[in-house]
């Protein structure tokens, strides 16, 4: 089935929030063979949303509205629904009975958090609505599966706040079309890293073109590539891992050596998976990356583990205080070098005493860049005790993605070293 | 003029992430007076594309795409954008120059990242394409202006990632529209800590609801408050800050006191600045937000004429050895206490020889708490030569949130020193 989303809401569309209800929706509809097509925001207008509500019911067979459930003149959605499916609002005694409930639970929580006359108008839903219950908010959602020009539609109305309307989607909707559908749908996701999407696809292209089912789909993030792996299956006769390993099979001989995850997941849990079950301890010396790599990993709750701590060695006089790097070093081969990288690394390591200190040192610029070494230009150290070595790179693009990058390359530096050992 | 967003890639539609771009221009546009009344996301197939395109047309005046640049099979934008407006591809040397470029700078970050024959479709542009140079990706951007059905018409195109995406939107397109104007639109932005914006809004819903022009829009951000207060002037013959002068009179009346910026503009560049002009050299100590305190400063360029570095001290050992917090403190008080805060804050200030130490210690979460100290509890010290200080906080929120609270909390607390010190 083919599903639009239309969120309703002038807010959105003055750029205050974004809509993560529409990519919530959509990453699970699939799950229960609802594909969505199209996302749609709208302001808090009448005429302008009735006439997206036509075209949606025009061009999918399930129409999502998200947003304009609430007290308010702005809000419109029900109003508008129904007279776009030609329904009468009906008033609903149990939903009102709810809404109190709801007021009499959280009236402690804030002051203003008062019921007004405005609420009654929230207890009207079109006729012939599947009531969906709120138990976070007082905006009930409903299902309402409706004849338009012959063919049979479904529109849902969900509350707009995020903690409102996906617990209502999980426990509702989605329970809603599972139950409808034959058709099971499953996806692997193959993350890499070390390769561009276009050397990707052009090493894949012939697998994408030939493969109606798995589909094979690229996605691009910031220094990695992505691709999501999606086979159909009847739920009664077909086993989905069988549709997806000859496929998966291809792939993993192709790119196999650049893929660092099967599943959608990020580098840093990746590394941090690997660092803790397999003990490794780390610290990290960071300068032109300033703290954000010791940021990154430890985003990941549990790194206390193995992370013990890091120093953002940002001048000269840090650097040689507190991580010994030699001042000799420093003059003769600047701060941004192979060896005062390899230094950094070291005296983390061992200020530290950790198995492995990584150290970061570049010119993040805007400014910086000296004749020799361009704005771009990082060195990313790795100690253990047994070795101590570094890497060149020139990164192009702004001060955050150049900082960014060489967090991700110090990080897959590092989750291969975790790789490597036995 | 009216526009409309159009977002072009399946990945939107599967939920893999969200229409940030969408979102970025629709609070930036009406600075140029373009406003926007609808956002669309279609996937990447060229007929319902091109059904989205003709049908933004018909309904708004500036159509602008994001998305679909790319080099793959799968980047429909031009070549649909071209056939909806009945306009020629037309091959771009430069542009072919400037792609190779690009991967000669940053050829040597990954083996794999080189140019293939896909990268030429990317020279290509719909005939009378005003070029918009992409400093930061291979995928150039355009403006064409044509007429359609006796309408002039805009379209924009740009390219999906917001770091390729934001720069180009800002440095041409803004300026595109505000070059075209008659009616010219001055903004000033006020920013605020420390108030909420059902607060901030109760406390000027008055002067909000009375306002025509300028037109007063309120604004929320994870911590922070804005309002956008926005004036139209003729640019012949009136004055935009004769407008604006009253309203922000009284709003600075009744929301002085949290107003850090009168530009939109975040605390850490407020901060930054205040820092540099008065030469008042800082270092940090950091536990929870685990370096994320340093990388937040160290975005700003030229910090490093009074940032000397951080200590993340993740564990104990390191809040020992390395800051020289006493044994006993962390015996007797714990890692997350007040005690600890202020020996942090003193240690990294001795240890850097700054004028300024900030500390940050908390319990982030999800785990880590104990009965007598919630997840969120976080303590910030702040130490000078005269005094050494703690504040403590107990934030809401998961993990990120908790993190994130902290770091705008301890700017917040380094930016009012620097604003006391004459």
């Amino acid at each position: 089935m083919k599903a639009e989303i239309i969120a309703v809401g002038t807010e959105l569309l003055m750029g205050q929030i974004n809509n993560t209800d529409a990519s919530y929706m959509s990453k699970k509809f699939p799950e229960c063979g609802v594909f969505v097509y199209y996302h749609t925001v709208v302001g808090d207008n009448a005429i302008r949303l009735e006439n997206c509500i036509n075209l949606a019911l025009s061009r999918v067979d399930v129409v999502v509205l998200t947003g304009g459930l609430g007290p308010t003149q702005d809000d419109l959605t029900k109003e508008t629904v129904a007279k776009a499916l030609g329904l009468k609002l009906i008033f609903h005694k149990n939903i009102l009975a709810d809404i109190k409930a709801y007021f009499e639970i959280t009236k402690y929580n804030s002051r203003n958090t008062i019921m007004t006359t405005n609420n009654e108008k929230q207890a009207y839903y079109p006729e012939g609505s599947l009531i969906l219950p709120n138990k976070n908010g007082t905006a009930a959602g409903c299902i309402i599966e409706h004849q338009v020009d012959g063919f049979m539609k479904t529109v849902i109305l969900l509350p707009g706040p995020p903690w409102e309307m996906e617990p209502m989607f999980d426990e509702y909707v989605i329970e809603h079309f599972k139950k409808k559908n034959s058709e099971g749908l499953k996806s692997v996701y193959l993350k890499m890293f070390g390769i561009g999407e276009s050397a990707m696809e052009t090493l894949i292209s012939d697998i994408i073109s030939s493969q109606t089912n798995p589909t094979i789909a690229p996605y691009a993030k910031k220094g990695e590539v992505m691709l999501r792996i999606t086979a159909r299956y009847d739920k009664q006769t077909d086993d989905a891992d069988k549709i997806l390993a000859p496929v998966l099979d291809m792939l993993y001989k192709r790119l196999g050596q650049y893929i660092y995850a099967d599943i959608d997941i990020e580098m840093k849990d990746v590394t941090a998976k690997l660092l803790i079950e397999k003990d490794i301890t780390v610290s990290f010396a960071e300068s032109c990356t300033g703290g954000m790599f010791s940021q990154m990993l430890t985003d990941v709750s549990g790194i206390s583990n193995v992370f013990t701590g890091s120093v953002v060695a940002y001048s000269n006089e840090v650097k040689e205080n507190i991580l010994k790097v030699k001042h000799s070093t420093l003059e003769n081969y600047g701060a941004v070098s192979s060896k005062t990288a390899v230094e950094m690394a070291e005296g983390i390591r061992k200020l530290c005493k950790t198995e492995i200190g990584i150290s970061i040192t570049g010119i993040a610029g805007p400014t910086g860049a000296t004749p020799n070494k361009p704005v771009g230009r990082v060195y990313i150290g790795i100690s253990s005790e047994k070795v101590t070595e570094s890497y060149e790179y020139t990164f192009s693009g702004n001060r955050d993605k150049i900082r960014y990058y060489s967090c991700l390359h110090a990080m897959n530096i590092l989750r291969l070293y975790a790789l490597s050992k036995g």
